[in-house]
Parts: structure tokens; sequence; C-alpha cells
């Protein structure tokens, strides 16, 4: 049986956020981002994918299309194909989301 | 911001297992499902989808192929297309798990 165990993943960089796979198929991608203070992971959008963050610890500051808001654990933002997204993790804490993206974009 | 939280998805129902949808498009859908001891979804196929369950709360006996194994808090189990999977609430304590389809199987 496939299982992961969300809290294995904990690793952080030092330089920019860090992206850990935790299932991939050709349908979707799920990943584990950690995010120290400061880091973030710059707007953009995906035509043709849907993106869902679900924060399992921290806060981060989510941009979805004008909108900007900071959400906590057990809080899932979605970015909808064609929306502008982004995520900042403001600090103090360390912050750490299960992120889907279905189906992975052609440039992943 | 279109923002859920997950623990706002809490009710259960007597008669089997409630499931509350979280987010959905023709890409996905995200739902909670809620069990109470004793209450399962029984195992079958979709052949051009796949699931995963991350579970929230609680502990739930889960079948992938000829698989079966008890998993808690974190643990993210897939179910790739083509594969028999179910779940089970053995208890004796409620269990909550995060589930997501890609796509939607067009029966649903």
């Amino acid at each position: 049986m496939d299982v992961k165990h969300l809290s294995s993943f904990q690793d952080f960089s030092l330089e920019k956020l860090r992206k850990h796979n935790v299932f991939q198929s050709e349908r979707f991608f799920l990943d584990v981002y950690c995010l120290a203070p400061g880091q973030a992971q710059k707007p953009h959008r995906h035509d043709t994918s849907d993106k869902v963050y679900v924060v399992l610890e921290g806060r981060c500051r989510f941009r979805v299309g004008a909108e900007e808001e900071v959400h906590g654990p057990g809080a899932a933002v979605l970015a909808p194909s064609g929306a502008e997204h982004g995520v900042a993790n403001d600090g103090p804490d360390s912050a750490r989301l299960l992120v889907l993206m279905t189906p992975p974009p052609e440039h992943a």
C-alpha cells in the first residue's frame, strides 16, 4: 500500500521554499511545501490546472486573484485555473502546506 | 477568496458515513468524510480516477487492492485508478478523512 505520513515531510531549505512530493500521477500531484519565515511562492497562474493549499502548520498570506488573506492550520484555499495565486510566509514561525495540483501543469 | 476550514466539517450521520464537499471542479473533488464507529465505504474501483485519503482524526482500516492497513492522523493513502479500495472505521473513536478524487468519477 502506498502510504506517506505528512509529518515526515519536515525539511526546510535556507535558500527557498522546499517542495516535497507526496504522490503524483498523470492526473495530479500532492506536495508538502515547507516555508521558513520570509519564504514565498511568487504569484503565477495555470490556465488549465486547479490548485488547493491546505495549511498543516503555521500561518501564510495567500493571494488568489486580487485578494490577499492570512490563514492558519486547517484552512483550505482554492486557486482555480486561470487565477493568479501565490503564498508567502510572513513569519515569525515556519509553515507547512499540503498542496494539490490537478492536473500537473505541463511545465512541471 | 474561496476558503474552507476543515474543522468546520464535523457532522456525522447515524445511518452511514457522511460526505461533505470542500471544493469541486471538473478536474477534482475534495471532500471530508465523517465516519462514526462501525461505518465504512465498501470496496469499489474507478478505472479512470485516482483517490487519496488523508486521515484528519481517528483511525481507519484502509483497503487498496489486496492489502489492508490501519492508519491514523497524518497518513496519506493512495488508491490509484483501477485499484479496488475502501475504508472502514473499526472504532472505537469517530474518524474524519480528507478525500481527493481526480477527476470526479462519471457516476458521481
